[in-house]
């Protein structure tokens, strides 16, 4: 319901064309769910050309093929994150135009091009070759929301010298977002070096007291570099929708 | 050390004009004090007309007298955070051109005008009367850093009709930064509601099983709401330096 | 043993129909097994259609078939709660008049109609598809313990227009049970828009930082909106047990 | 704005009175203020005779008598809470007529007579003797809100022949609220005495492995009498809104 | 009202000297009072010669003030633990025949002498310097209950040779309360050279990561000596009760 | 090595049968083996009639076997804690003499008769059914350690007539292990009721908020009634021995 | 590249052998390269004789297939950590060479002698069975980095006696790793003993209250004895690492 | 009491200059006092010119004079930490030869010189101002305790390039101490540098999230470089302790 559809009614009215009482029940319920439509066309991305997402985690095949079919119908590019592999071998024979994408455990259905229409680059740099995974899922999440991604792996804050050589990638990204475990020192040494936005994304890799993610999202909350903010834990998806709005402000 | 000046200094190290071991000396020490000047210049604002930052709490009167004296004299502007009234009254005697912000507990000295370079308006939102120092923190530095600013008070979740009313204040801003204690639920309903970054600032407001605003910082990590990244318990300051860079993306 | 037993046999000792070691014999016991039968015939609902209840987790098929036989040859209805799939399909072969209600995890055996007794309708309001099977476990023990009951799911906070268009449901209800996972925040928005009790029911549902339903459970105790109470993690039973309560005062 | 006036609004549109510009323009932001005034008129209490609350903890006595006025002109009750001694008494020297109680460490101003509209009697229940303020603010707020008030200290479960011999008091109550520091075990043994709804709270009385209230928080949370709600450590205020409510069902 | 009492009721009833309507009222409260007597009895130590024990913590001046005087009339010893200095010498003003202990920070008035009832002796080890407070209050109120007691200072596990060079007094001991903070090592060791029941006291003695004593009470609580049990941190009273029942065994 | 060992050993070396050296030698080693055999002959039960123990869990049936020899070779009784249903089979065919114990998962290999040398009886209570494996390591560890063992289950606080009804079973105990999940107030409750060494033993029954134990074990350790001593989740062996030792002071 | 290497580049640019430009374009990566080399040269082992380190958690049979062959052709010795025994036996197969140790979980590949480059003696001790894989993991790498190792385990707190009697060890050794799980006491008696570095290591041995080493890990913070350093709970691998560089100081 | 004594003692009683008896009762107590006083000679640093240590916090000013006077008549050093400016000032008056250091909170009495006996130089490095009172404890104590020392402050690591710059200093270290607060990533950096032990110190500074030095803590332990140890939060003496030690190896 637009503004325009509330001028013609209120014109009816003024006309007699609708009784005062039908005018009084549609708008009723009016404000919320003009409110909502709006809403969701801003906010929840069904605009034309962007992608529905679905978290797979916790999903039955039979859940994930009713919602895709849904959305796939509306010709929408379809992404699906946190699907294991069986899972998705088993969705591939129902949508073979899907792709799995392994290391990121993403599944996706490009019905349409995907437009780069975000301002700059967003770089994913992450500490260790274990935290790939999230990494991964961050910049493919990236890709799909139209924005040019970059990566940078295994420049953990134990070799300093492999990340300080490639200072000159750091300073041509518009975001970036630094995926680390264990001490989560990197986004810090990142945040000392850029004058961009940071994302923080801790790992649950580590063992003992790294509490399954705990003291990299502590350490990324308390970084001395202005400018860091954080996700939860392992959330890389996250990261990449903040970095896609960022991206376009 | 620009690459220039690199250049010129094989230049003499070819015409003869500098020896071998002289150049030599030189290059050793010449990447990291590069690096370290390049950074300082790019990342720690020592750029003509941004503010210098002191962060007040735990610091001595004579400490941060010693500290604005050394950044007063190369005329930069100066801020400094988390400083409680007496302290600040004793420095004004000593600099009477500065001026204290009692909500936002700040001090400024401002030499020369502060030029609004951001893209749009940086929006601060808070859901309790009592979140309005991490609030005004936050508004005050993002005003200093150069930005338009605008904020909106006590509109928690619990009466979710007077920020529906501002709909049009949130859609209007190009960064949302949202301070709030207790449940720490605020950050979750506006990032629903707008299609902007939204950065979530937990406050220590709160008792029991607030745990000093853990409970609020746990509820912005988990937000339902894609694209609301975190900072520190009460840490307005950095979401304001997190907006800023945002703001210039 | 009721008053009026007390007083006959008061009579009988009187009268010499009863001798004085006799009656002391049976006053010896009385206090506490009157009050033990008091207080199971009020609070363990051991009156006459009212269910007798199971905590499945952690029993054996063989441990629930034996207490389900007792109950059952007392006409009692009996809810077995957190049942899984492959044990009910079993105590279904030894009680085929019995029914498994999938989403909520439960098994009932319905031996005499359920009455509905309570004053008005529990509403169960949850946040994300993934808190279904603790609504659902919600719902199901609240209709069993003589409610009537109404549900709503899928209205997070993200998207709170789609709770606003309901907002007549929620004032239609008597005592409302909120289910929400991740940060929690549902109840304090229910709460903040309805004028009867809420009973918030933190999800396990999230990962990261949300440590199994700490987040939720932190959030929904530092509710900002008064009226709000709150009971385990996954708790869905025993919300509906409260809610029951509630719903005679 | 009422449906009448909507509808009155409507009318002048059809008779011409009023033209489509002008009312499309009221209507624009028509729904949520409406919402928000028939929330606060049915949530906040804004009715007649019924109690405006402050929350007095960190507020300045300037800050508290400028909303004390502009509550009391309206001729409402107000209800202060957690407000010390101290700045108590600079109260009462401005609004003479409130009262304050020192154990409840709140302060009222009646200014026209409560009517106890709930269904029953609230019973306040306490486990030591230290627990008493909390259990005081909540048996002040109970009957501040419009309920038959009783209270039962110092029942604790280690001398668990107090409480058993009070078992008609528990029985009369429609609602009782139980306050218990150290380990929380009251409010399950009274769980299990009576058939109505309890609300747990657990206060920060207890020191080392206590927690600051932590353990009686876990200890009502996994209660193992069904019926049991909680709400935050040492919140007696939201323990009797949450009773007063459920007296109202 | 003892088993003979109730015998010669039933004894009037029978004789008809009591009505059965008034014997029916004396029954109606007696199992209740008659079990409270009775615990009160042999639990709460109101026999004659056994000291009553007030918290003195959060109390003020006159509330113990008030107490003591009830029990002192009665004449029962008291003991007052968790009292400062300060409020001591305004007791003993009051109470002139008391007497302070500064070290445990109880106040003992002693009417009547202190019988030794205890099969052997009590020794109570600490480790440091800084536990002293806690070891001084588990040896007073063990000795106020009537046991021997013995103590040992000051024999931390990171010089074991000054333990173990005291091996008899540890033989010779029937119960030993061991009192450590930091690391809390110390019980274990202790359970491994004797052969008797050790009462693990933790204390809030340490900085950093002792975390009020969290850390010791974890180490005591996961001994691997058998035979270890563990009282609450700082909680040197509650394990001189528990050892002086142990002692009685 | 016995004084009497020592004293001919110096004899020899006084009428030169033994040469210093020789002598030297065997005394450099003496003090600590001779401790050593002292402390385990009195501690760790290697006297004739006392059960070895050995802890299961972690070891393979391997391991297992060859310590079950060794002991059993000196005709020791050997008590299996933590052993589960799958690797006692295989021991079981091993040493068929020894008897599996499937609730309490310990087995046991009684080459000779316990004698009950404790002055009274270990009573083990617990709270519900699920606790009931804990319960049952405790009490049949109390047996193999030579003590007379009753035991009482089911009597949770939220029916607490049951446990009032057995009042007698638990004032004729010389020591009472209770054994509790969930809330963990059943210790409480009964260390109010009875005179004698209460042994607490939390247990990792529940879900949600009782984090494995963690609430359980902090009610224990908070208990208001003084008396209660409390060891680790679930160590059910570790009160026993504990039990053991006091039933014996 | 080396700094002779940088001379003859400048000695070439001198001599018109290299023209600037292209001296500049090697110039410019070279700073972070040459540290780079630098820094793995004398940090991570590169140089001649020392191994090279996987860790395998969470790495597949063909990721650790593919370092191997990378490093083995090198010639360099490997270490592959926490690599389970079925990965293990695959790894055999395509390097027949290697061996696998079963405690330590680990597999090497020596290709070239391994020589003892240290000052003095590692020594390895261990408070129970269950921690001697960790203890292995630390014995074996220490070997493997060019220390004399020796080892003494199975000496807890509880039998103190074990460990004095072999205080000779102790002394005789450089530098100390000390592992042990549940309460972590024995760093600090052994700290207590020797004048030598002594590195603790919490295992995550244990159940319940030892949160999977958290108990250990904090009673090894908080050791009395000054001089022990305390490493990641089950970290062996690190432990043995600082201690060899320990032992070259 | 020396192995020479020991052949002494038996040649006497060979010679019969000893009665066995005589003997038998020196060597009872013999091999702890003689361990005892070899542990404390070894352990305790009671060889000539080492420095006597007391904590003083939490000691009155009463108990700090007394032990000084002990250890200050034997000739020793004496080294107290954690003193406060308003102590110190007292004990200064009484010991006039003590300095106080202001920024490490310690007192020293030097009565004798301190000699250097320590292999290479202790560098101490911190992280922000805030952290140095840490920094100051450990530089000042490992120069107390014989060592040459060095310091580098303010070299966080989100202004990497001050540390990169003072490589040489880091690399000419012997034992590295490394001091930060907040999220204490400073040690991983030191650590991937340098070939030496590096010793981690988490502060206590910062707010929120860092939670008093845990953030800080988790991050050192989960420290992605080897050869990083870690000792409590603000252990400034301990790491100081330990490092001494390493400088001996």
């Amino acid at each position: 319901m637009t503004p325009d559809y509330l001028k013609s009614l209120l014109d009816d009215v003024r006309d007699g064309n609708t009784a005062v009482d039908a005018a009084l029940e549609q708008l009723r319920q009016l404000p919320f769910q003009d409110l909502g439509f709006a809403q969701v066309d801003h906010h929840r991305q069904l605009r034309q050309g962007m992608p529905e997402v679905i978290f797979g985690e916790g999903k039955t095949i039979a859940q994930i093929e009713r919602i895709m079919t849904a959305m796939s119908t509306k010709g929408s590019n379809v992404l699906v994150t946190r699907l294991d592999a069986d899972k998705a071998q088993k969705i591939l024979t129902i949508f073979p135009a899907a792709s799995y994408h392994d290391e990121a455990r993403c599944l996706t259905l490009e019905q349409k091009p995907i437009e780069h229409s975000g301002k700059g680059t967003i770089l994913v740099v992450s500490a260790g070759t274990s935290d790939i995974p999230v990494a991964s899922e961050a910049l493919l999440t990236a890709g799909f929301l139209g924005n040019r991604v970059e990566h940078l792996y295994d420049v953990g804050v134990a070799g300093i010298h492999r990340l300080l050589a490639r200072s000159e990638m750091l300073a041509a990204a518009s975001v970036i977002i630094v995926v680390a475990g264990m001490e989560g020192a990197l986004p810090s040494v990142v945040g000392g070096l850029v004058n961009k936005p940071v994302i923080a994304v801790p790992t649950s890799i580590g063992y003992g007291a790294s509490f399954g993610g705990i003291a990299a999202l502590l350490g990324m909350l308390n970084s001395c570099a202005a400018g860091v903010t954080v996700v939860n834990i392992d959330n890389g998806f996250g990261a990449a929708c903040a970095a896609s709005l960022m991206n376009r402000v």
